[in-house]
């Protein structure tokens, strides 16, 4: 029987490896779709205990498991971890797997499952667009996944029906299926989504600094400096991984912004209003576009 | 009878001139509390009728009334307004008046007042510390001041009771008041503020002008870009104005906010996690200390 059908009779086994903030909530929007006939799920104690008792899986199971009896292995540990996991577990995958992720860049990811699968075994990178400034299954939520853009990225050996499991399941979980290139995926979101990382961190930290110099500058904040430093309170480990295995285009985005944030400082410097309005005028056209 | 006593009394008499979000949710809040025997605003049409169908003044009135017959004069217009009323108005001025604002940078603001009100009459500059990007009398809401800071700057010639009856006001509308002197609060929001409005303005318009190069960047966002350009959807023509009139305290937040940056693009640059962690871990800190 085909993937494809057992999709419809939800019949999918799925092993999830990584039950965190983003892979839990999938699991959590596919149990609750009816999808699958099993979710099961890989990861550390007591990450694995808390996932069955939230429902982001139906029962532990092992990598051997995943690799071996599974229709579809979803990888939802940290970028650099699911880049190790290629070499270790790819070439352990049966025949018809199809293997896919939830990490934040996609061609290092992709290359390496790509080069390290058997034959007969499909990549599909993914990339849901949620998350949330705080992390872990205990922070998952179904309805996380609703509504957002969910990233495709077929390695150059993933089959059609592979890439077809693989949106089904995006569909299932509430988000709107994308397909496009590993390196379309990353130059886009090096714009969209690790530049205004980096953008906010440093903000939060030059404040900090402020503050250690002048006092009372983070006890003067309103809703703009909260909103603008809000992902600024994430973990460095997870965009450590991030900003390594995207090098490239984050510093093309970062070229982009200091283009934009030097013409403010010298209109500042020069005292031209109609300057500081050309950046505004981008800048609001740019937020009308998001709505 | 003192004016501490006419406060206790709900017996102000206090004008409003320029009746939008901040003045106006000042208006409403003032209103609500009982502190003003009468509010009268001072506004262009239709914005003046839409200002007393909302409540947030009682009646329209005069500019000639609110320096002669008024005890306190609310000054709500955007600062380079605010600046230019102080030679045209501030002559006007009766003994025992007292003339604040709402303005966002405060240095330019008390040294002109100061420098146009004659003798017997106070300037206490005010800025209470909540927005919206949404501006104009139509989206005030008494709700607004409450619980924010809300900076009293007094000028030099102000007398303790000016500063008195506009701490007390600043109370009345729900808010915390902080006694400092104009630069100071011009260097602090210059981080807290004017600084977080750059960085998302220029973040804004690097993403529009990314999105006419790759195409599809603005459809790939998630919360974190959203929440990151919130305020760039606010109106240049108020930040022109915050920028012209503090453009020293913002450079220096500018080059902080480039030290920060820089080091998180050198760290990518050489493949650093270790020098990427510790901006993190600055800019984790900052965060922990708003809450």
């Amino acid at each position: 029987m085909s993937k494809e059908s057992d999709f419809a009779q939800g019949g999918l086994r799925i092993a999830i490896i990584g039950v965190g903030l983003i892979a839990g909530s999938l699991g959590m929007a596919w149990r609750r779709a009816g999808v699958a006939r099993e979710i099961i799920g890989i990861d550390a104690e007591p990450v694995l205990t808390d996932a069955v008792r939230l429902g982001a899986v139906d029962r532990a199971g092992t990598m051997a498991e995943a690799f071996s009896a599974c229709d579809v292995v979803v990888l939802g540990a940290p970028v650099r971890a699911i880049i190790e996991q290629a070499r270790s577990h790819g070439p352990l995958a049966r025949a018809g797997l199809v293997v896919t992720d939830v990490g934040s860049t996609k061609e290092a990811i992709v290359r390496m499952w790509e080069a390290h699968l058997p034959e007969g075994a499909s990549f599909v990178g993914g990339h849901p667009l949620f998350g949330r400034e705080v992390s872990g299954v205990a922070n998952a939520a179904a309805d996380l996944p609703h509504g957002v853009p969910y990233v495709l990225t077929p390695g150059g050996r993933a089959t059609p029906e592979a890439v077809a499991v693989i949106t089904r399941l995006a569909e299932a979980a509430g988000a709107v299926p994308r397909v496009m290139t590993p390196a379309e995926h990353d130059a886009r979101l090096a714009v969209s989504s690790h530049l205004p990382q980096m953008v906010a961190t440093a903000l939060a930290a030059a404040a900090l600094a402020a503050d250690e110099q002048l006092t009372g500058v983070l006890d003067l904040t309103a809703g703009g400096f909260r909103d603008t430093t809000r992902i600024a309170g994430s973990p460095a480990s997870l965009w450590v991984d991030i900003f390594m295995t995207n090098p490239a285009a984050v510093r093309a985005a970062l070229a982009l912004f200091r283009t934009q944030l030097d013409a403010l400082e010298n209109a500042l410097e020069w005292g031209d209003p109609e300057a500081i309005e050309q950046v505004f005028d981008r800048a609001n056209e740019a937020r009308r576009r998001l709505t």
